[in-house]
């Protein structure tokens, strides 16, 4: 497979918008920038197919060659996000219906259904055009296939092709009816050509948990077949050439794990809001690093300076596109892109930030950060190419288990799996405990502590896992919502939480639900390292009895005061831990680092507070990354460790300032 | 008619969801907890009918004779609630026509076009086979029609229906030009068939306040139509089984003064939310009770512990069921029943509180705590059953009135009927001063006081039934908005009150409308027993010119200060009163307390605030609730009078101390 | 064209709602009122032809002649706003198709396809039906043609007639994807057919800026084409009389712009919320009138009394109902009319005030209010009628520039134009400094200071009509979000603002936006004669860097603290100044005086706060308004100047005071 040998720096270039004298003026301020890969044709398609089956690729040769001509790499994306007008008005199949029934019109990007059998023709086709063309280009660095999948649709074709997958699940009705529980509400069905659609018109999308559980599964997959529909052409003409998509920042419509199956690495653009914390976009990357067992990625897009789609666009601080550019790197990024290179003229997106904007010229704020970052990245060289991040502690995070949480009903409407992952990620990643976020699938043996809040879909034989990785040693930690259904979202009779029961030592016999501004408390039976004996606690409480399990807590208020919160068991080699509620911050601050320290996970360096630090190792070099968030100065504590600064060539070693906002690429001995 | 001789005590069952082996141990669990009463199979049409035609109903025989070989009756419900995906499938007619002019897809439960002639015809035929069957069982305590009606439809079968009731009721096109006053907006028509369904295509549902009125009650006959469809087939088996259907919480939608007077008796679901006060509740009981005029009812559903569709779905409280239970107990219900009695494994409603929960045993506390409740409930035999409460005043309450008041646009958008009512009702019910809500259509002359608060809707003769019933020496109490609008919600022309104008002796010329923040001031002329001469009021201020009434109180503030807002009228032999405004609470206690003290109506005993008592008067007793709602101990003063504590077996008088949340049923001698 | 002698006072009459006998008191307590015009038979076409082709006018001859026979003249509305039902049903086209792509039904008014062939057939035969009748009848005062228009439709007729619109706008496709930018994710269409209507199913309407501009655009000229249809037919009968439509108090929708060229005079409905300060219920009458470059038009709808559509209707307070009728007439109304005569029965707006309520009589608040304004009216004869406003400062104000502004996506969800451009208003306004606000095509030279808030769209030649102006003498103020698109929404290359560049002597490069919850500051150079140094600004801050122009204040916050906010450039022999944000109200108020100082213009006479003062000159008087917003006594100061009050004949000079609410009306010697 062909490779980098740096980090590529550039990103999204729409050449169809600009006129010749443009590009070539965008050339010189690319290189000026140190730009060295270029991501298109994006949108091209209605330009490069204008009639059907009828190509106009010569521009873009001319293009490419002109690109290439300047130093600069193409990541060649197929242009299949963007079907022509004519393809809709001929083919009216191929645009999508929504949930509300309705069928769509053309307009907008990502706007077709992803079964359409002319919409894969159509896109296989041109994809193949591309490939006959530029596959062997010494251009190319990679595929990008399409743009940000994610649509939905409820067309007839979705419709029999939904039905077709179910019988291909299930085999027969009558284990579908079984596997569904249709007996609830007398919604047994004796053909599948009975079974429609979860949508607005059955309201079975938001009120029949496992239906809709199955739309999610059906609607990846087929995504994912459209995927490799163009993927599979891009690889025959040369396998060496990696092939990927970017896929989007909202992250909870297909389950990504699927789709990165497909991929040969991952690529994922990167739109933090204003106001999310670091610890929420450092998540984030730990998630997409996690879908291919820690193979390191490409960041495919982010935004040089303002977005124009968030409610207020904030202007990126000076220093803000830098940061969030080695919080990338720091975390598995191999590249640095962006959307986009020039600002386009008009169109929904005529006021996002781009690395040149409307002014047309490099005497710019962001320009100068930007070309400042692309000299900084080129000193880096191959060094931090593949590296990986060496973690012993592990949080448990699935799509699927994600969509049964959100589709129940109750006990409370607030059940936002992403948010109380983060919570105990932020415990993790705060304190600089490396980290990672793992896939149900990925083997628990890598790791000594693996943490699963809201565990409540079993699947994948995890019970057995978890029971055997205790057994063997390992140390493990289950929340409230654990252990509670089965792959088809059905509850596991016999006592909460089910196939955990055993390895946790406990029953969980009731739930209750506060309210947002209602709290309780987590009252330690000993302190055991944490500073207060009391903890405010919130959201549900699982009212847990004991069983083998020792009670390291009690709630201390309502009728339930006295009943145990937090337990431990001690199981063959190893300790499971079961937190029935949604702790404070503070707690879980204090809690994760206790548990850390006995099971011998430490911070990478000692740091002031609001300092990251992650360590990527490769076969090259073993690279440290120090980003200070804060608003002030602050400091890493390297010892008698020396390190050479990689961004100064220099040396460092003992306690070691830090300017506010500033980033240190280190490379250890 | 066939009569219980104890108080049911069970719910909705769904053996359809569970394999035999569970069914022998729910048997089990329910004589342990002292079920009597099982309800069902609600949602077993697909399983019973799984072909049209073709009837399997041995799993049902069998099931039925094992739960009687338990002592345990049934009240059999017809499943049409939820119809089989084949008979969407093959009658598409069946489905409705939502208000946003969509084909709804199959789906969810109660998803039918109540005027669909297949539907009806394939739900008399499963009636016909289930009486045919079941209608002479020994084990058969009630017949239960469907579940929780309510659902719209706006199909071509509804648009024509509406046109023929329109036809029915009006006569000639020319008649309901005049009735819908259609001169307004240009609206006339000419032919029956230029008439459109109120729906979200012509905005008609919420602009046009008497189509939409119309169509309401329109609603409300066909699903009648509907129950009837049924119920005739169920009658013509055995006339000895009374037939109910479970009304919705829910209850604005459908006039259920309508459906009562389809039913033998009343049946409800109690689903109060988790913040609903006491008095609140109490007053959908009172409502409930007042449709077949005093009678008692069925309560059908209530959950034994947290629901899961609320936002949060708060545990029930120890003592919670129970407290929830005599309440009902007390206001009327003969019946105990639950939804649901064994948890379902899937679906919307997986999370709902049952009987026996997912655990699948009886050790748990809410499974202890049904089973005390089970044993009282035996104890009480059939004391409570049949007997009514005996209230001399009463207050008004109408669905056409609730549509008409909601639909008109102006003066205010805060109009809530429901919750102005039960200010009112509030202030008789933490008083203990008995009261019943009753409909427009009752004898007025079975109280001695009679309050109607928002009577915007002058039907049924009402205005002159007032005056007469004043006239003889009642009491009579109006607020705003009163005597405005005739049956068809055309405004009655001469000045407000309209028809109430001579018993009130005033007119009301303005209505300020004021904004959430603002208040005005009741200044009363002298204090007549009030304990301060100054009262807040808000939400609407009727400027009064008193003709012939006294001026009690003016208004405060704003350029109306002084003007009249409280009038009392000497009429006859009696007084009517009228409130031109929404006073505060605190107002309306005292001011209901000196009321009923005027006529001769009193608490029936003494108590601390926060402590509930009714009385029911059957033929074999004269029993007394006491429901203490605190969370402390509170008391109750029954003087010199001895009564039987019949759940301590063991007599009482004085003042007596009663626990926090707890209840006592007392037999009077 | 035939002129009024007096102030038209009156309004909305349904006589087709009354019998005969309610007709003739009504005519009583018109007389009684001072009334002398009705508008009428707004809502009476399917009265007027029941039948397609069938009239029956009988009833309005001998109405018109009953009430020209009572001395009131008539304003005849051609009663095209609510087509009859038989219409809708025999001629489905004429009902509109909705942004969702839903078919409409019958219902409402304003509810029928501006583009619909038939329609405008009908409509156009029942004008001509009524001009041939009446056209020559001496009651006739004007004609009013259907009613606020504003209805979307998205039909195949509008789909088919917006392309051939934009084919007629852009002549060829290639031209059309040029200026519509469509390169921009791959839009590029290649035949008009391709192109969709935005709307819901595309989510053009929201997401593309440019398609939805055109179809604003398309829409206004369409609803201009349909009023045309009908006024054609008016104007052949007889062209002295005057043709007008009222416009809806809701002006966003079309360009007020294009319909008001149509019109003979501008009509418009005056629907302040009761939370409107003075300044923005005055500003709305500045719009008007501007769009006929300062003639003097009709207020052709108010209510006498509350409305009932809005959240809370609250009563209008004694006096308020005066105060608002000679706020109109102060800013250039002729007319006095209201909605409507005499209160309906039923229907939406059962509820509205009017002169006459469902009592039925005179004996009101409101009918004595009305009776004693109508006697005043009288008095001022024709003083006042044509009279203009004399202005020397200007605000200009553009829908196409509101739509684009609003379109746009980014910087800031809370752009919000009207609010905007209210702010530079009530700065003239409450200091009484006279202002127009004007039509981007007016005149510049006509005014010493022109400010344009938010100029983002540059079109008819607006850059280069600045330039000019200021080179001449004239003052200019531009803020931010200025000079950034052409007049397809295109954003203009080179920097920010475009071709007001060089006479701002700036460039702007970024441009930050701010939640709202968050405030930078104004911090000035220089006094230069502002009370503070130091003033709070919000929602967006252009980072401005001056090329030729002084910085007058810098940014007090923030990375771009420093960075200038506020700047004049000296260009020819004028100045221009940039505001790149959004200053407090304070702010604004010190410096619009100390530039209205700078330019020569004062206040017409010196006040009391919430005082509003307005001078209108004819030819045959120079009147002066003087209208005490407060709820106090306040005053004005005459000085030497003696006017003749008209409405208490008598002379005033000096300072004198006036009542709370109170109103002056003065005649300049």
């Amino acid at each position: 497979m062909k490779k980098a040998d740096k980090i590529y720096f550039g990103g999204d270039y729409n050449p169809d918008q600009w006129d010749e004298q443009t590009i070539d003026e965008d050339m010189k301020l690319f290189k000026r920038a140190g730009v060295n890969l270029a991501v298109l044709p994006v949108f091209s398609w209605a330009k490069l197919e204008p009639l059907e089956g009828e190509y106009h690729f010569e521009w873009l040769d001319q293009l490419i060659d002109k690109i290439w001509s300047h130093g600069i790499s193409v990541c060649l994306a197929t242009p299949t996000t963007a079907q022509p007008a004519w393809l809709s008005k001929k083919y009216p199949e191929v645009l999508p219906v929504d949930i509300a029934g309705r069928k769509r019109t053309h307009g907008m990007r990502v706007f077709f259904c992803v079964n359409s059998l002319k919409y894969r023709e159509r896109a296989a086709a041109i994809a193949d055009e591309m490939a006959k063309r530029y596959a062997h280009h010494p251009a190319l660095a990679a595929w990008h296939v399409s743009n940000e999948y994610g649509t939905s649709c409820y067309c007839p074709t979705c419709q029999a092709k939904f039905r077709l997958w179910l019988k291909k699940r299930y085999g027969t009705i009558e284990n579908l009816n079984k596997m569904w529980h249709t007996s609830f509400w007398g919604r047994t069905v004796y053909e599948f050509d009975e079974i429609m659609l979860p949508t607005e018109l059955n309201d079975d999308y938001r009120f029949n948990p496992v239906i809709q559980l199955d739309y999610m599964r059906f609607l990846t997959d087929s995504t994912a077949e459209c995927f490799e529909n163009e993927a599979s052409v891009l690889r025959k003409y040369n396998p060496e050439i990696p092939v990927m998509t970017n896929m989007s920042g909202y992250i909870r419509k297909l389950d990504q794990r699927v789709m990165a199956d497909h991929l040969d690495m991952v690529g994922w653009d990167n739109y933090p809001a204003p106001t999310d914390p670091p610890y929420f976009v450092a998540m984030k990357h730990e998630i997409m690093r996690g879908l291919r067992h820690g193979q390191s990625y490409w960041l495919t897009e982010q935004s040089p300076n303002q977005q124009n789609w968030q409610p207020y666009n904030k202007l990126k601080r000076p220093g803000e596109v830098r940061r969030l550019s080695y919080q990338a790197i720091a975390h598995g990024a191999d590249t640095c892109l962006f959307f986009q290179m020039r600002q386009s003229a008009a169109g929904q997106e005529q006021f996002h930030g781009a690395f040149i904007n409307h002014g047309g010229h490099g005497n710019t704020r962001i320009f100068r950060e930007m070309t400042a970052l692309g000299e900084e990245l080129a000193s880096l060289k191959d060094k931090v190419l593949e590296g990986r991040i060496q973690a012993k502690a592990a949080i448990l995070f699935d799509w699927n288990n994600w969509w049964a949480l959100e589709l129940s009903s109750g006990p409370s409407q607030d059940m936002d799996y992403l948010k109380l992952i983060s919570k105990y990620y932020q415990a993790f990643q705060e304190q600089n405990l490396p980290v990672d976020i793992i896939r149900m699938d990925e083997e628990l043996e890598k790791y000594d502590l693996v943490v699963a809040p809201l565990l409540h879909m079993m699947k994948e034989n995890i019970g057995e896992r978890i029971t055997g990785f205790v057994e063997k040693g390992g140390t493990f930690v289950a929340t409230m919502r654990s252990g509670i259904a089965d792959e088809e979202n059905r509850c596991i009779f016999g006592d909460y939480p089910g196939p955990l029961n055993k390895v946790l030592g406990i029953r969980v016999e009731e739930t209750d639900a506060l309210r947002p501004e209602e709290r309780n408390m987590m009252e330690l039976r000993e302190a055991f390292g944490m500073r207060e004996k009391s903890y405010a606690c919130d959201f549900l409480c699982d009212l847990i009895y004991p069983e083998k399990a020792e009670t390291l807590a009690v709630y201390g208020q309502d009728f339930y005061k006295g009943i145990a919160c937090l337990t431990r068991n001690t199981f063959g080699k190893g300790k499971a831990y079961y937190i029935g509620t949604n702790p404070s911050e503070e707690f879980l601050k204090e809690w994760v680092g206790n548990l850390c320290a006995d099971c011998g996970i430490m911070a990478l360096y000692e740091a002031a507070e609001g300092v990251e630090i992650t360590n990527r190792v490769s076969q090259k070099a073993d690279v440290v990354f120090v980003i200070n968030h804060n608003q002030e100065k602050a400091w890493v504590d390297f010892k008698e460790e020396t390190l050479l600064d990689l961004l100064h060539q220099s040396e460092v070693s003992g306690k070691v300032s830090i300017e506010s906002g500033d980033v240190l690429v280190l490379e250890r001995k």
